[in-house]
């Protein structure tokens, strides 16, 4: 029954999910207003009813299932405004772990109308029915507290709600003793940071990686007999192949994939069980293991329980691992996309040996113009996931004894840079990679006058004589086999034999 | 007129803006919901209007001023979802400057009729009125053209709606050669990113700040007569007074304000008048100063004319100086909210000398806890803007030749660490710092019992022999007083006449 | 007979290295004076040879086996002074993959009697016993081909020497067409980057963690049973043991090591044979495969051909990828001091739950004072491997066409990174974890005091209640079993029963 | 007196001094000899006097000054080898620093004799003559405690041996109650940091970004009459002068140094006076102010007492500050030699506008191959410095309470990017600046076939049509002037007066 809200959940690229309900547009930045459920039965907007938390009593929107503690968080915390909002992927893997938590607790005893109240309102927070009620910035409590307690809060008065009861009377479902029963926000947290993450990595991260490794490795395939000059130094040199070329771009791709994959044992590590400090205290035997396996079968990942817990909430090292596979992926396609663009630059004073795809009219003054836009993000999008890292970086290090309290912002960070790789790796590919054309007549031109050719040379001559043809003929604007006619080195035949292109693109 | 136009816009901390529409609730993530302006001469939303640019025909939402190149860019770059719109600061910042242009363009011959129109609309831009038809994300071409034409089209379309013309006719009102007029992507861009991060310094970052050193400097002034342990390495040392200790904050925050301020000069240059590619083609001699003095006027910030366009165009130092300045700012947030968290530690195994004001439950699983969230908070932020100050040098180092492609990335890194220092700092100082009480039955117990008062007999027994003394009461955890007199280097009389923490606290 | 040369080498941290031969001293920093092969062959300092490239002629001094092309780049890069020389470790790893280019070349057709000088030159340089020998600094060309000829000619005029000739005249032993026979500065520079990558993450990070490891993890041991208070948000938190907190430590060192080796697969891919551009020009079917091997065989470590040449010159991910561990190596290793230094901190006025080694007098004006130095070594040291990792990204991430251009500097970062961590680790490990004592007495009196013991009551009288007790009791100052009774929540047994610290370490 | 030694301090750059006494060679990596004084004065280099600090005995090499604190600390501390040493230019400011205390201190009752033989010895620290006498590396104490003693201990021994005393008896000049008289590590430390940081961008940094400024500059007037194709997004755009284009790179390079000179008010700001924790316990009053003029006299640099000594111990936000500012450096500079390389890129298959001067072979096995080094090392230095800027500004945010302990790692890393930043602009200028040729023949091609001269058709026939001209024109490859015409858009007399490429090079 669950694999088809989780299904559900996963067509989140294909139609715009009601958490991005920012004002209607058109596009990828596009989103349908959200419908809450049971709405009849809410109150009008302006109507509050009144929660307590242990600090007392505070008014609740009527139309909201959050409680006290979700509004004394937006009291205290007027940090950023809605786009710093905790990411809808954590809210969402919360809602797993929630759904799980129900269910081990009712193996152990929890009354199992609760327990399946939990489940139910749990599903609906994981299927991203109830975003709406997560209004909580990343700029809170750095243990994240406020956000497991905003969604206690939800997941109780939902399910309260559906047994009929009253909102905000914690009863028959109370937020702390039922939805967070064996739980602690300090192992919570930790947990739904592992679950978005990873969630985010197989959903959008890894899938525009393939998208894009795919695009790569058939245009070097099609640009296989594309002989061109090479470059080092940004200078002329031998040539290669347009497919051998990009054959290290696939490699490039092909190798983020890898290492993003080398980081994921340790996301699958979940801190569940492990509760305030690391011990488990107040949570029973075989919780942790039972949990871990619950939030596996949920995701259809491999998720695990963390083999130290004290480890799992003192420390994001995983977190900081998994950035750094998205820092050098990053690397990776700063390198490729500037290659790109500057291969394409033109029409007609620059390398021109890509025509790339045109987009969208380039300037609002120069007519005709036409831009690498594609590329420019792609880079965009680079610079911003190595200035994540190091976010996240500086919170992973800044841990202190039992709890690492920067988490709101590192698994941010995190989400941010797999989303931004993610995407801008398909709009990449669909709106760039595959429609380069090469521009063989300029790739034949510039590789025919190229003067490195004369390195084909070296075996035959010796590399001093050699250099000697070359400086000679770039000083009169000659060509090599003039010029090293002219020099007495060889003959017009022995050049032509020696010098061939072809012959240049590999080893003998 | 316009003045009190961008006193509306100075509200923005107080009264939620429009732009941030994104689902109600409670606290500094709120809004209201917007209401388009003459909204019923637009037709339903599900009706569509063509519009076309270079490259074609697209359907336009009958509900939006955009037109066909911003529904373009929504279909070419879907990245990252609304969280990952162009900041509103920015759309407001292009108001600011339209409306300068369009003055400009009116003394330079533009119709009257028109350019007032476009002042009125560009008017409504900067004050937010239109921030809903502004859908594209950051993550589009790196010169931010699309959203200098995102802007072109709105007010397009709203002046030609004031003039009772049709939406997407172009008439009588042309985005490029009306909107535009005298403009270029290449230097609009660039000004709005310079005038929209000068305001959000002004309107945010600053105050923040200067609320922060108010707030530490009165509680300076509180502590100024309680004498207490000082801690180097982390380790007991020679005491100071917390006022003194707190003076120290009071000036980082102060400096960080210095530092902020240093860098505007630079970013007070506007590139406006540079045109495509900085020379000022297509545009008037004297144009881009009097749009400068124009923006000056609207903004009362002192902008002036950048003394080279080519300099204001293919690079953004002046961003990576100010994102430097808030790097530096980071670090001074991040050593006070450190320090307050740990001198307020415990309540009983810890430094326990602060007492923070408790605002919130701390735990979800230990009762009672009440932790130190504001400084979380700060900390997490301070994090954030040195990655973020990290994203902004990556970007800022690699623009090639005439342009600099990667602002808008630059621009919203900028403006995420202005507005995140800034409210952090309100939130800090309001939750936190307002309400810090000292110890002092906790202070006093700890420095009477330190070792380090030793330090004051140096100029009376010298160095060799006061460590004598201070390691000699360490290992038998007996008092200085006694230990020195025991190892007879003085009499109880030279010790209460030497050792007087009041007297330690300065030169003689 | 090459391994025991390569035994040698590996007793570089035991023995100082001729290399850093900087005069002498006492202890890490230490050297013994370098006694140049053959000296009484060479000419006074005061002498000098004339040697040529394809620029001319230069003077080279007679006691050096470097020539005209090392003399040049002196000329031209006067960028820093001697601290900024090419890393020894890179110098060796040239001496390797030089002895296994011709030992390949031999079987390739390379007159024996050429190959072997060479082989035995280059092992002298493999050996660190031509260091003095390689002046040039990393600002160099991006591509290392100074360093690569300052190799090629090293080698070559020692082997001239070897076999009776004149140093200089390039015969019988060519620098370029002997010694970088089959080779090229782009694929000879990457293949000596990733063996001197792999070396040092051998010889000194692995052991080093390894080393941390094990000695954190008997302390984790060691203190199995010692009971102590939690903290989270730096305050007060539930108990656990002493030993369980060091297990948190232990795992991250643990992972730390994983982390390392999951990159290293892709650092043991050589470049080796892909010469100019990564086609392989000029080299021999098989030859990459053979060097390989040769180095494989040279190292004990698994080093394999690159599958993809143009990846391995236009690209260094595999060294972004490992600064990126050593980066959350970084993290952990620096939270585990910090971690260390505040439960050390005091003696008074501090957690002082540890009692750290005391190494040294810790102030020149506070005498007794002792500080936890190693932690602050270890911390600097994590700072600067985070800062390294940013200058590797931003090299790594700009790369062009066939060449990355940044080999010097990120290789420079790369092995300062893992030298100190490495011998960081074992530091802190020799002069800090071996030592520390919990201080028990300190440790029971902070537990036992602790409010947050009331957590235990959560599954009997729930959380709402017991919030109560520990807010109450912490505004009186009164103990937890007081204040339960007085409020009549629980009797003084049933408190006995249920707030056990040692029934409070891990689920039921 | 002192004006002299100061003066033959300065000449480092032409004359390389001691400091870098590490192996000769050629260069700027050279270094002569180090003599010590009175060596014969000295035992041998094997025999050893015994020392003692609070620790105990240790065996200190006869040839040294350096005492017991010192020995412990190489014993302590085996991080990194040689190249880790403290940088030569913080001990030269603490010879400065130390010289400037005596004499204070003689004015405050300090034996003249004593005070004069402190006030020698320090000279010939800060003149470099000891530098072999300073073997401590940077990964010690985070409060260079061991470097203030080490320095402390070489003065009071070099002293002591003037007044014909006994080294490592401490009398009559004892290393802490008379060179450290009134001071501490503490604020030495710091204060040392802030002398040499001030001097080295005095000495190194801005002289060598001015050399670069005016060898821009002249290029730019030299190039103002040259019209070349402008590049926006890399991709054709409209015409400047290439003197326009080098004057961007002038304007960045004069505000790099504005910048840095910004930063400076913040380390003209000494620590001195504030002693252990900031008070100035110990010390008199007035003693800060007047080493502050003793140190501005000795340097020429308008230091002051810092005004908040608490701030000058604990942050080091002004380092963080100038960091900062040398960062944004970086970033200019990397732009600078980016173009420059891609505008010299070729020699036949690039952009080719720029011909770069030859400086050394490019290749060892393409012949001929010249290569763009010079912006290769100084995009190497560009990454550098913002890998630095990361570990200051990570260090700069960890200090707690009274005393930052990230001291030495970083100044380090600030005097690092000085001397790189300032060293890599003298070799840039002169090796590459000043030669660079325009390829007018070159330039003058790509300007003439450019499409996007269509530009100036704007204003008068709009610039839809203006589009469609130069589309059709690049579909067809035919020129602009034969498509206008050809679509019937103008005439050909039209064409040829409003298409005046010297016509589109500013406003009108």
């Amino acid at each position: 029954m669950y694999r088809s809200l989780w299904i559900l959940a996963r067509s989140r690229r294909l139609v715009p999910a009601p958490s991005s309900a920012c004002g209607p547009g058109v596009g990828g930045a596009n989103a349908v207003p959200f419908q809450p459920p049971d709405a009849a039965r809410m109150a009008s907007r302006n109507s509050y009813r009144l929660e307590y938390d242990t600090f007392g009593e505070l008014q609740v929107p009527n139309d909201k299932y959050y409680g006290a503690q979700t509004v004394r968080s937006t009291m205290n915390f007027k940090i950023g405004g809605v786009t710093e909002r905790m990411p809808i992927p954590v809210i969402k893997a919360f809602g797993i772990l929630k759904r799980a938590a129900a269910e081990v607790n009712q193996d152990y005893g929890l009354d199992p109308k609760i327990a399946n109240a939990i489940m139910r309102a749990a599903d609906e927070v994981a299927a991203g029915k109830l975003n709406d009620h997560f209004p909580l910035v990343v700029w809170q409590t750095g243990s994240g507290t406020q956000t497991n307690m905003n969604v206690n809060e939800v997941i109780s008065n939902r399910a309260i709600e559906m047994l009929g009861g009253e909102l905000g009377s914690k009863k028959p479902v109370h937020p702390n003793d039922h939805v967070n029963k064996s739980q602690s926000s300090n192992d919570t947290f930790p947990t739904a940071m592992h679950i978005a993450a990873a969630v985010e990595v197989h959903e959008v991260l890894l899938p525009g990686l393939q998208k894009l490794h795919d695009a790569l490795e058939g245009k070097s395939e099609e640009f296989a007999q594309i002989i061109k000059i090479g470059r080092t130094h940004t200078q002329d040199a031998v040539p290669l192949t347009l497919g051998q070329e990009f054959s290290g771009y696939v490699q490039q791709v092909k190798y983020a994939m890898t290492r993003i994959k080398a980081a994921m044992p340790r996301i699958y590590e979940l801190a569940a069980g492990g509760t305030a400090v690391g011990t488990g205290l107040n949570t029973r035997i075989g919780f942790a293991e039972k949990v871990a396996t619950k939030v596996a079968t949920l995701t259809g990942l491999p998720f695990v329980t963390a083999p130290n817990k004290f480890e799992a909430l003192a420390a994001h090292d995983a977190l900081v691992e998994l950035s750094g596979a998205m820092n050098t992926s990053a690397c990776s396609l700063m390198k490729i996309a500037n290659d790109i663009r500057f291969l394409g630059s033109g029409p007609r004073s620059g390398l021109g040996e890509l025509i790339l795809p045109e987009n969208e009219p380039g300037s609002s003054i120069m007519p005709g113009k036409v831009n690498p836009t594609q590329c420019e993000a792609m880079t965009m999008v680079a610079a911003q996931v190595m200035g994540n890292h190091v976010a996240v970086t500086v919170g992973g290090s800044n841990g202190h004894f039992e709890l690492n309290v920067f988490k709101p912002m590192m698994i941010k960070n995190v989400l941010h840079s797999a989303r931004l790789l993610g995407d801008a790796s398909v709009s990449f590919t669909e709106n760039c990679v595959v429609g380069i054309q090469a521009n063989t007549e300029r790739i034949n031109k510039l590789m025919n006058e190229s003067l490195m050719l004369v390195t084909a040379l070296n075996p035959h001559i010796g590399y001093d004589k050699a250099a000697k043809i070359a400086k000679t003929a770039h000083k009169n604007g000659s060509t090599l086999k003039a010029t090293a006619i002219e020099l007495g080195y060889l003959t017009a035949e022995q050049f032509d034999e020696w010098v061939k292109p072809k012959d240049m693109l590999g080893p003998k």
